[in-house]
């Protein structure tokens, strides 16, 4: 139920023997011997924390079979043509690629179900209504299969360009929980190397965990940052919010001094 | 994070102090005193615990977020027109109410994604593919409501009576999400009044889960059941499930026997 750790261990301890001896016990969990300054919880208190991990597991596993069942087969299921099986009743072209990959065929419903722009594009007898084609500019054909495929199933493959190019579309259509999953996957990818232009692309695409993360990257690598080729760039580019991270640093060394005078005051 | 109840209390404690005395220790979760005999985790286990159950906790909350994405609005949730602004493809009709009642509009897309029998009826060019109208017979307008509101949202409001009507439907229909959503309610809902007409209907129609639970029940409080006037009439019209009850309860007196023998033996 619990994973294994080595606990402290008791210096007054009988090694090996499962003794109610009063200076050392055995923790229920790991099986290590303690003494009663590291002690944690009562017998009671173990059990019930271990039912509630049960119930919690349980929920999860029923959450699961919901998110199963509710996953719509999309139409890349089937491959790339229209079919008429799968009662699709528009494409999506990506006009990156328009020239040389075919569409993407979708259905109406699930489209505005997802997205309150396509539901304001399809309700509204607009031209992609009226001529089932709906055409995304400065998109490529995986992009927009993986954007369509993210519709019907709350799936996607990423890596780092995808991850962006998604949080793009998802910005761009309003599809607050694939951008939420973008936003999580470049929070995790996130390193020295990239703080800065990973910084600057949140903040163009108003995606706020990564702008907060990225900052504080950013001002815990402050000498580094400044030396890098694209630190010169964005002081060109966008000055702006240059000068924020120097605030976001300033207000950093600001904090810390007055903690570190208010510890040695307690001193 | 965790529940609070009352801890076995140490006889020797000193009441109230925090003491690090060999004798009793004070529980980090339910803060009560304990001895030794009835301590439970070790300090370390203790936090690692609590990260688990928030690991938990996080993993059902992106869940809960992944199956409200993936929801559906049904048409039902705009009334009951068949609103072109809906997009739907088909319209069901509960052939029970057809004289009083509207038809349902739906998708065929949702319809062939939840039931392999709604598929091979829609994508093999039968008469409702054709005519976009799909007859359920034996069905009240409400539970085909309640019904197709479930393939759209994984959600119903039961009680008893429509948790049996939707089983059937899902047994007909092949929806096994939604079986196992009814079948987990009625065993909720089992009580000794209950558990004969239970046991039978969950016979009739392959729910295994409320089956067992019902026998369990049933043979608990074999006595009463017996003399009850639902046993008459089944004994009449189902003598062979009467049987499989008597089985049943041959079968656990026998094993009762025996785990009385082997513990006397024991001692």
């Amino acid at each position: 139920m619990r994973r294994t750790h080595r606990c402290v261990q008791s210096e007054s301890s009988e090694s090996g023997s499962e003794s109610d001896s009063d200076t050392s016990m055995r923790c229920i969990s790991c099986r290590e011997e303690y003494l009663p300054r590291d002690a944690g919880t009562c017998k009671e208190c173990y059990v019930e924390a271990g039912e509630t991990e049960e119930e919690l597991k349980r929920e999860i596993e029923d959450l699961k079979a919901k998110v199963t069942f509710l996953r719509l087969s999309s139409s890349l299921d089937h491959g790339n043509s229209s079919s008429s099986r799968s009662f699709t009743d528009v494409v999506l072209i990506a006009s990156e690629d328009s020239a040389t990959s075919p569409p993407v065929p979708a259905h109406k419903a699930v489209l505005v179900s997802r997205s309150p722009v396509f539901r304001a594009m399809l309700e509204n007898e607009m031209e992609e209504s009226r001529s089932g084609t709906i055409k995304i500019s400065d998109i490529s054909y995986d992009t927009l299969r993986t954007f369509v495929y993210y519709l019907y199933t709350a799936e996607a493959c990423l890596d780092e360009q995808m991850a962006c190019d998604l949080l793009v579309m998802s910005e761009k259509y309003q599809v607050k929980h694939l951008k939420s999953y973008c936003e999580k996957f470049l929070v995790t990818k996130l390193n020295p190397d990239n703080s800065l232009m990973t910084y600057a692309f949140a903040h163009q695409h108003n995606a706020k965990h990564v702008r907060d993360a990225a900052l504080l990257q950013i001002i815990e690598n402050m000498e580094n940052v400044t030396k890098r080729e694209e630190y010169m760039e964005l002081v060109e580019k966008e000055p702006r919010l240059v000068v924020e991270i120097y605030e976001a640093y300033l207000s950093k060394q600001v904090n810390t001094a007055a903690a570190g005078t208010s510890t040695s005051k307690t001193c």
